[in-house]
């Protein structure tokens, strides 16, 4: 697996406890999963992908394999699926740079009935969700969100309940954010 | 779900034996895949889904979210997974035009590594072949796949080998070609 280059630790005080920061604190949720579950695959852990984004194929020009006109789709499912001690997985991950809430809009209706027929079909399912500007990021397992759902009124759900309810991911080195452990632990994994 | 009207039943005789053939029968394994996991997710059976085709995505004209240029990448993985009482499910669909023989080379070395790391860790995963020719569609769990490549020199499985250790997937109006039959037969599901 191929890190970039000159990585350091660089401890950082943030407001009332210390954050390990990894060189390129700059890469996104997507990229940090990306390499997690190569990790995970290079290890003989898990084999969980992320699909590939939908694009509609207009027009391709057969000659060259190019493919001039192409549209993207919105996705019917979550973003992520695989196989973890026998298990079936399955998440879709979310960052916002709110502060104190998740705007719920930002999962797609049809990936939430997604992630309910997958809980009702006993697969291991959960959201990850990044507050960007917190630096932190949670599991909520999709029972939790939909328990929000079904008893609240507003739109979003605030940071509180992912900390009451959620689990916060570490991030290290590698794997970059070991989101399995919490399913072993508290997710039937 | 939508059929394609005018569909009729057209009894034929194919050698020996009188097969059913439906309306479009031009379709091709891949069409009737579908139709057949929308029949399991319409009637809450399975969340089995084909994976969008990997694209590598050149240029964008994001004014009008129009991509220009893009390019077909090879699949890591194979093209269905999802979700069957609990388990996890993982297969691969190919055609074939050869009346003898289905070549291995018809599945990329890296999908069948995925295979092979999915049977390892207690997913349920196999082939689905059909030979265009004879008009039949086999079963073969991943097991009995690498039983034959282990024992085997030959780049090619005999059409044979999917007769006595395969499954034979009748084809009906719905589900178009119900696989999951044999996953609860035989398969553990």
């Amino acid at each position: 697996m191929k890190y970039p280059s000159g990585i350091k630790k660089v401890v950082t005080n943030n407001s009332n406890k210390a954050t390990i920061n990894y060189g390129n604190r700059g890469m996104n949720l997507e990229s940090d999963l990306n390499i997690t579950n190569e990790y995970y695959r290079d290890h003989d852990i898990a084999y969980i992908y992320k699909k590939p984004t939908p694009i509609k194929i207009g027009t391709v020009d057969y000659k060259i394999m190019k493919i001039t006109e192409a549209y993207f789709e919105s996705p019917s499912t979550t973003d992520y699926n695989g196989l973890f001690n026998g298990k079936y997985i399955d998440f879709e991950a979310k960052e916002t740079n709110n502060k104190t809430l998740f705007p719920i809009r930002n999962i797609h209706k049809h990936q939430l009935t997604h992630l309910e027929n997958i809980y009702k079909h006993q697969g291991i399912c959960f959201i990850i969700v990044r507050f960007n500007k917190l630096n932190e990021t949670y599991l909520l397992f999709a029972k939790d969100l939909f328990i929000f759902i079904n008893n609240n009124d507003t739109s979003s759900i605030p940071l509180d309940y992912f900390k009451t309810h959620g689990y916060l991911l570490e991030e290290n080195y590698h794997p970059r954010i070991n989101y399995l452990k919490v399913l072993e632990k508290y997710g039937g994994a």
